[in-house]
């Protein structure tokens, strides 16, 4: 009953099955975790926030060359390549793409142009004003629960989702703490119309993170996971060594730059791509507690969708 | 359709209509209140966290002046009048008691001796296990976006109570960041069977809590409020004057001494109570960005009943 899946505004918007999407993770979401994720149904996004414009060029079509569904570029609009990247994605015609950490100003009609779809990843509904005026199609409400960059007001996706949503009209995708159907069906109580995982899939067989990274991931408890580096840009980590030697930074007070020299470069890579999991940045959300298996891209899908349809089943009227 | 409520492991728990809780808010939760959630179908809670043992038994006699239906007492097992307002508790034979900020072995069975149901307040998976093992009846999943005392694991609503359920049978309410049907809806879809709200109840007409604090708190926004005082107790705060001299003590790494010395005496009293929306410690969560109204807690209980039921509606098939 009621399965028009037409009706759902992001999987019209996308040419999608299912308004799931993987969220573009720097180091993790390559064009194998991007195709492997729309062949299931829904929308692949690669990661260009850690690739050179050339490196990002040879994915599109490394990821156009295993499926012929449409998939997406995630691009952190602070990025040092951002115009770059910019530049590629419109030569090769990326169907959808998905900005972060900046302006949607700055892009959106140029990707229009292009013929992209543009969806917008915001922490406050004050953006998410900005993402209508801005012209984007979608705009994705990403909660403290979220791994990496994170908003500086900590709001979480529990009171997020409904600020957005009373906020804006756009389609809306919720972000931060989700990793299954049942909390794909909460950010829909809630009022969200997709969900964006993060978490969930860079734990999977064809995210491109190290063994070490994500077979500790699967270890981590309630806890685990800490926001750290606020005078920078709010940044959920592992509470590993390299954690531990910023905490200790900022309990003495530590300026930005020292911060940032403590950090260094490569930080990030480390950790989760070369698998240097006490010494590297290890950016993971919150959800990863519950997160104890490392599945193919495609079942984490089918099993959203399922355990979505099961939980939906076991709603009762009050 | 499927509308057979005492199917609601909660609602038969505690006899009562909705699976709806009322917290138990210091200098919000009186008699008044309670007896209006409860009126409405809900289960109202007094807050004892600011009465001395005979306020509270004088508390209790008003409250069932008012309503005879099942109504509770929330208890910080941490307050210096704990042990007296558990000897009122049990004399005056109320229903249900809700403990939080301590351990759930010191009192369960005491109080089950009494006839009261018992539910335990937790913000991690690894305290309901122990409240299992206690025999409490009945846990609350209180999540990171909770006004007031917080759990030190900063875990969300939407990542704790699936964590929760996956860990205990018992029957759970979700707290945190919960202040509407969608909300509820929302919980429900994680796994909790009623929800504990505080601050949507803590703005209501029924209330204790001055009019200058209502006020206040019908215009925060997102990022009003933050968690502070991590050094004693994590506790969630409205940005004010007393929250910008907390921050800045700690941003100079302020000892817990210092901390407390600064805090003084009476400063929730002098702030929730009494109105000094500045100098004063003012508690709320996360979620009152999203509420601009005061209506009657009974008004309140019946628009989450039918938000709930607009919402679950709503819910449509991938």
């Amino acid at each position: 009953m009621n399965s028009e899946p037409r009706a759902n505004r992001i999987a019209a918007l996308f040419g999608i099955r299912y308004p799931i999407v993987s969220g573009g993770m720097v180091w993790c979401s390559g064009w194998r975790l991007a195709a492997a994720v729309s062949e299931a149904g829904g929308l692949g996004l690669i990661g260009s926030g850690s690739m050179t414009p050339d490196l990002l060029r040879e994915q599109i079509h490394k990821c156009r060359a295993a499926t012929d569904r449409p998939f997406g570029v995630n691009v952190p609009l602070v990025y040092r390549h951002a115009a770059g990247i910019m530049q590629v994605i419109v030569e090769e015609r990326v169907p959808v793409v998905f900005t972060s950490a900046g302006s949607p100003r700055t892009w959106t009609a140029r990707l229009h142009d292009a013929g992209c779809r543009v969806a917008h990843v915001v922490s406050s509904s004050k953006f998410a004003l900005k993402c209508a005026e801005a012209g984007v199609d979608a705009v994705v409400a990403e909660g403290f629960e979220a791994g990496g960059h994170n908003g500086r007001e900590e709001t979480s996706t529990m009171v997020l989702v409904p600020q957005v949503r009373a906020a804006v009209d756009l389609p809306l995708l919720a972000a931060g703490g989700i990793a299954t159907g049942e909390g794909m069906l909460a950010a829909f109580a809630l009022g969200a119309e997709g969900v964006q995982m993060g978490t969930r899939f860079a734990l999977t067989r064809e995210s491109s993170a190290s063994e070490e990274f994500k077979r500790l991931c699967t270890r981590l408890e309630e806890g685990d996971t800490m926001l750290a580096l606020k005078k920078l840009s709010p940044t959920r980590l592992v509470r590993n060594g390299f954690y531990r030697l910023v905490a200790a930074a900022e309990a003495r007070d530590a300026s930005a730059e020292e911060l940032l020299e403590l950090i260094g470069t490569g930080r990030t890579r480390r950790g989760i791509f070369e698998g240097d999991t006490e010494e590297g940045e290890l950016e993971i959300g919150q959800i990863v507690s519950l997160i104890r298996d490392l599945p193919s891209a495609g079942e984490v899908v089918q099993q959203t969708v399922s355990r979505y349809e099961e939980a939906r089943a076991r709603l009762r009227s009050l």
